[in-house]
């Protein structure tokens, strides 16, 4: 085999109660990458569609992370990749991440998977840090992983699987204005609250037993953020109104997705996400900002072999 | 029945990671009380042996908490309360919450149980208001419930229970210092960094999920303190000393119990623990202080009605 193509997802990093720790991999939408083992040495990006990123390999997401996987090998060849950009630079539901991702599982299997989906994740996070600055592991690891993660440690890396509760939809509204990770960084800050870290600690242990128990009510009592949202919900146009909707209409919690702009609802089984959907796409009509929303499922197994 | 007797267990509180959230019960050391029904109304502490506590009911842990569990009755008789107290106040695994604990889960079992265990932790909250002017809820909710818990929020309460890994061990160094609860409150700074809100974040999130996995491994490398102890630390003698001769025997790992003196250590098998036992000993034997040392399984029942 010399030519793969892969679907690699969009990300929902932080998920409220896990700023920096917690991520979420969705199933409807996502990147579309082609990797081709060439003659030639090292990494090209050939083509580029859906935005307008670099196409040399060291700036680019895609290429930066199969750099770092191919300093690992000592082999003769290249690839070159296609990319088929459909999840938009800058959204907050890891764009980087998908490309970072979809690379790295791509080339590993055309290879005959030398490295673990966990070796991978510290090659994708190569492709972060040439993105936005920083080798951050919270979006690559579901993307990569599938299903929900936990970053117990990002140097040395230490990723956890979490489990997925059944039924689970995530709907997304994604407002078309662009915040920079690095930007809605800025704006946290520097100390926080002994009280606050150990209420916003109690709800991250109970997320993560909530999830092995399958106890959607104990998943809706966790999913709080008293930390990150109250200064990053500032940037996002409307989103008390979005989340004041969004749990009206029964979702289990609200948040901002990664530093934003785009915001999740996290709800149980596919009518309720619909409502959801619809409540707050007809809210959002009524403000001058345009907007994407869209539904999906959790995505259990993450970057996905299409042919 | 109009008598009953009851074992009241020790507790460790924060486990390192869970500062303020997790507790553990333990199996070996505890109070012995016993509550018997009197025509008198109203809560009377009749025999206090062990250590010199308040006779005054609502001075007192024990009758503190089951003052408020009476306040909740419509009941024309009351209780006399004998206290044999074996868990020394001030030691740091929850001597106020053991007697706290005891008397309501006595009392609710002569009246025939009219109240959930989790309405219990409520009551003796109010044992530990008496005792140390705060109803803190990471002692006696381990002391009731059993095994490892999780105070998601003491107000409103919403206490889980989190599985209990077989062969876990814990043994206790109880330097014979006292250090008061609140002292130990007030070294603690009242803002820390954001960066390690999310590493101690993480190690509890990990914890959890270890439990739920039993993965020693991943326990040993979530039981990390980043917060609390490098302040709390200072109060005990020798704590790096114990330690560091805790890890290298083999522990799991070792932190300050509670608000301290004691130090535990949480391992896998009798062997490793008393081995661990016995190092510690030999090494604060060669201090000028004076210390109980003991080996103890997880208690995953709680209070236990002895007869």
């Amino acid at each position: 085999m010399n030519q793969i193509k892969v679907f690699s997802p969009a990300t929902v990093a932080n998920l409220s109660c896990g700023y920096d720790i917690l991520g979420l991999c969705l199933e409807h939408i996502g990147d579309e990458i082609t990797v081709r083992k060439i003659k030639k040495k090292g990494i090209y990006i050939r083509k580029m569609k859906g935005f307008d990123l670099p196409l040399d390999a060291k700036k680019n997401a895609a290429g930066a992370s199969a750099l770092a996987l191919l300093k690992k090998l000592d082999i003769d060849f290249g690839f070159e990749i296609d990319i088929f950009k459909i999840v938009k630079p800058g959204s907050g539901i890891g764009s980087s991440a998908s490309s970072a991702a979809g690379s790295v599982v791509a080339i590993n299997h055309l290879l005959g998977n030398p490295f673990s989906k966990k070796q991978l994740i510290q090659f994708a996070m190569e492709g972060e840090r040439a993105a936005c600055g920083s080798a951050i592991a919270d979006n690559v690891s579901p993307a990569i992983l599938g299903g929900f993660t936990l970053v117990k440690s990002a140097n040395p890396l230490d990723i956890l699987s979490l489990p997925t509760p059944k039924d689970l939809f995530v709907v997304i509204l994604h407002p078309q204005i662009e915040i920079k990770t690095n930007d809605s960084r800025k704006i946290l800050p520097n100390k926080i609250l002994l009280t606050d870290s150990v209420k916003q600690s109690a709800n991250l242990g109970s997320f993560v037993s909530a999830l092995y128990e399958s106890d959607y009510d104990l998943l809706s009592r966790s999913l709080h953020d008293i930390i990150v949202e109250p200064y990053r919900s500032k940037l996002i146009p409307y989103f008390k109104d979005v989340k004041q909707i969004s749990i009206q209409n029964g979702s289990l919690g609200c948040g901002i997705s990664g530093s934003g702009p785009s915001i999740f609802s996290i709800c149980k089984g596919a009518v309720i996400a619909k409502k959801i959907a619809r409540e707050i796409s007809v809210f959002y009509d009524t403000t001058s900002i345009k907007f994407h929303t869209f539904i999906t499922k959790v995505n259990t197994t993450g970057v996905r072999i299409k042919q």
